[in-house]
């Protein structure tokens, strides 16, 4: 098939590469079709990489049993590390928040993550959440203490609460993640010093 | 292989998927973790997409064989297309500048790509260029106009000015792209009116 002239700006491959560029956040038509000339010139085996790592990603990475976090196979390194403290769970909405209080190095313990916060009016109450699973997993393994590091938004403080009371009776105290996290903050967004400082000054 | 904690982010995939994103020009580390988790969050058939487009543009785009532009297959749409002027070649340096020019959408003539500037210092020299090519091509294909599109560097003067040389007793005249391109400007960075205009007045 002839590609038309007019139908889009250099070839059909091409068109396609810079239309599916567009997928990631924050890159508009033109940040995607410089991507695309710098990798067909001169980058074409890294391009190729970027593809099979997409690919791999894509369809191999899956949920952690345990902590619900993204994991390559069953239970992911962290749930697997035997040097971390299995008496400290910390809660938090996403697998992007385990990556960035990893990052803030201050923390050993091990995490459970919920999937989300609790938003009624978005429809999402807590049967869409992992809070059955955490509860079945304080009761299983005893927990001394659990730090609750969802958001300091609203939602993030009503998820805070509602597992509060879900667990209270099951772990030895429940803290909250809370001095120096700028209010209506999401976690993934903050630097490492701030969050480091915030899970140690937890309360 | 269980993934040593420690190592990185989160997994081996995951990790070896933001590695690969920071090839993308202005992608860096925070970036690439971005993009990683927008696509493994909710985003994976078009992640999937993604790694397919790459795959096939990386492998599947070669060089057009009349133009020297980027081509699917051995000739490519513009060279293909009936309704354009085969009296008038614009010669650039690249296919960035061909798709730059074609965006202005003020040109109907044909185009030949060149693969670069001369660049002594670089050891960048006319047999690096397609410029053998390009004398053969005007030898065999009556042109009215030859239009030097290159940069309005001291590199893109020079190679004009060469070329110029080189083709001067085939074509009916050799006109230089100039009014309204800023020195030292390269032309892919141009917007089109700027682009369009210095089209219409070249000299
Ligand atoms: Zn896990
Ligand atoms: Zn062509």
């Amino acid at each position: 098939m002839v590609y038309k002239e007019g139908d889009g700006l250099l070839t059909e491959k091409f068109d396609n590469l810079v239309k599916q560029l567009r997928v990631l956040p924050g890159v508009g038509q033109k940040t995607a079709q410089r991507m695309a000339l710098h990798l067909l010139n001169g980058k074409r085996p890294q391009g190729s990489a970027l593809a099979q790592a997409l690919d791999i990603a894509m369809h191999g990475i899956i949920e952690c049993q345990q902590c619900h976090s993204f994991s390559d196979d069953e239970v992911c390194p962290i749930c697997l590390d035997p040097r971390r403290d299995d008496s400290v769970l910390c809660v938090v909405e996403t697998a992007a928040d385990v990556m960035a209080i990893e990052q803030s190095a201050g923390y050993r313990g091990r995490y459970f993550v919920l999937g989300g916060h609790l938003s009624p009016l978005d429809g999402i109450n807590a049967d869409d959440l992992n809070i059955d699973q955490l509860v079945n997993r304080v009761k299983a393994t005893p927990v001394e203490e659990l730090i609750l590091a969802t958001s300091t938004t609203v939602e993030g403080q009503t998820t805070a609460h509602f597992i509060s009371e879900a667990v209270r009776r099951h772990v030895g105290k429940v803290t909250r993640i809370a001095q120096g996290i700028p209010m209506g903050g999401e976690l993934e967004y903050l630097d490492s010093m701030t969050l480091s400082q915030a899970l140690q000054n937890r309360s």
